[in-house]
């Protein structure tokens, strides 16, 4: 196996285990094995199995990030039309899922948040790369006429991770998407669209 | 030790122990040497550590219901001013501590609902306990003309509440009570009294 391959396999891995079992409920053994790499190959890529976690939580945030940037940047619709597709989208993936396991990246900052400083950084930095794209959405809704004037966009956009964290929360104990259909009726229907 | 006191004091100590390490970490020898109960005591009030973490979830919720029902009873204020004060008191409250540990029920909620289907179902109940007293002042607060008449009150207490475990979600990464001021002035300032 190619060592980028090894690391992928790793994260790839380690991703789905961790997601499932959360991170101190997940030895390093069980991820080794799944991937089929030998114990050395984790520690030429990782320094420990923090520095593993701090890798893992960029390759989660890529998968909402990129997803984000193509969706927002598709220009077949209006912006607000597209930030409410983005979520949409991962609706249909987490009904898909039996509205399990929830947001990879709220459940270690519920797990992580007051464990471990550098986990602590890492996903402080990891929510503002999620907030960018709805940022440049809201902009550009914004020019478009589409959102109040009054409407600051970081703050708006941080609002709504912030309360779509919330609403994946609600649904792992509803075990059903409608706390994210709630979401999206109030985010954009009763609160965006209010002025328009 | 009377044993109403013996239970009380189980699940005082208890509450504070699951709160900062959570349930599947706290061991029950802990939380009856903390309580300074004997191991028979437990038993006779808690059928298994499953048990002890479905009451401590009506402890939990208990402290916000009483004091959701007790601010917005009140009639000092108009109904939404209320609202907004009970989640003042609470972001008071987490500033207070540091912006740690987040809260009980959105901890229980993210590493139990996957995990035990009594502590998902008891979560739900909880979470139907919590929006009633927010719905009530809704209702209250749209009756006097606060709110605007197309909000549905019920999904909007149930908005709020989710929107308000993501924002503390958020503090517990960013370690500052910055996603609960947004959440305050999104809801109260931009969201609600937008129309009036």
């Amino acid at each position: 196996m190619f060592q980028k391959n090894a690391k992928l396999a790793i994260l790839e891995k380690g991703s789905r285990i961790v997601h499932k079992k959360g991170f101190n409920n997940t030895g390093i053994k069980e991820i080794l094995n799944a991937a089929g790499v030998p114990k050395g190959s984790f520690y030429h890529y990782f320094k420990n199995k923090e520095d593993f976690g701090l890798n893992l939580l960029d390759y989660y945030a890529g998968f909402f990030v990129e997803r984000a940037e193509s969706v927002i940047n598709e220009t077949d619709l209006p912006p607000l039309q597209r930030i409410r597709r983005l979520f949409s989208e991962f609706l249909s993936f987490f009904e898909n899922n039996g509205c399990e396991m929830g947001c990879p990246i709220g459940n270690l900052s519920q797990e992580m948040g007051d464990l471990s400083p550098a986990f602590r950084k890492k996903l402080e930095e990891i929510f503002i790369k999620m907030r960018a794209p709805l940022e440049e959405g809201l902009n550009e809704a914004r020019q478009k006429g589409e959102i109040p004037d009054s409407l600051d966009t970081r703050d708006t956009a941080d609002f709504i991770i912030n309360s779509w964290e919330g609403a994946i929360l609600r649904m792992k104990v509803q075990k059903n998407a409608e706390p994210l259909r709630l979401f999206d009726r109030m985010i954009f229907k009763d609160i965006l669209y209010q002025e328009i």
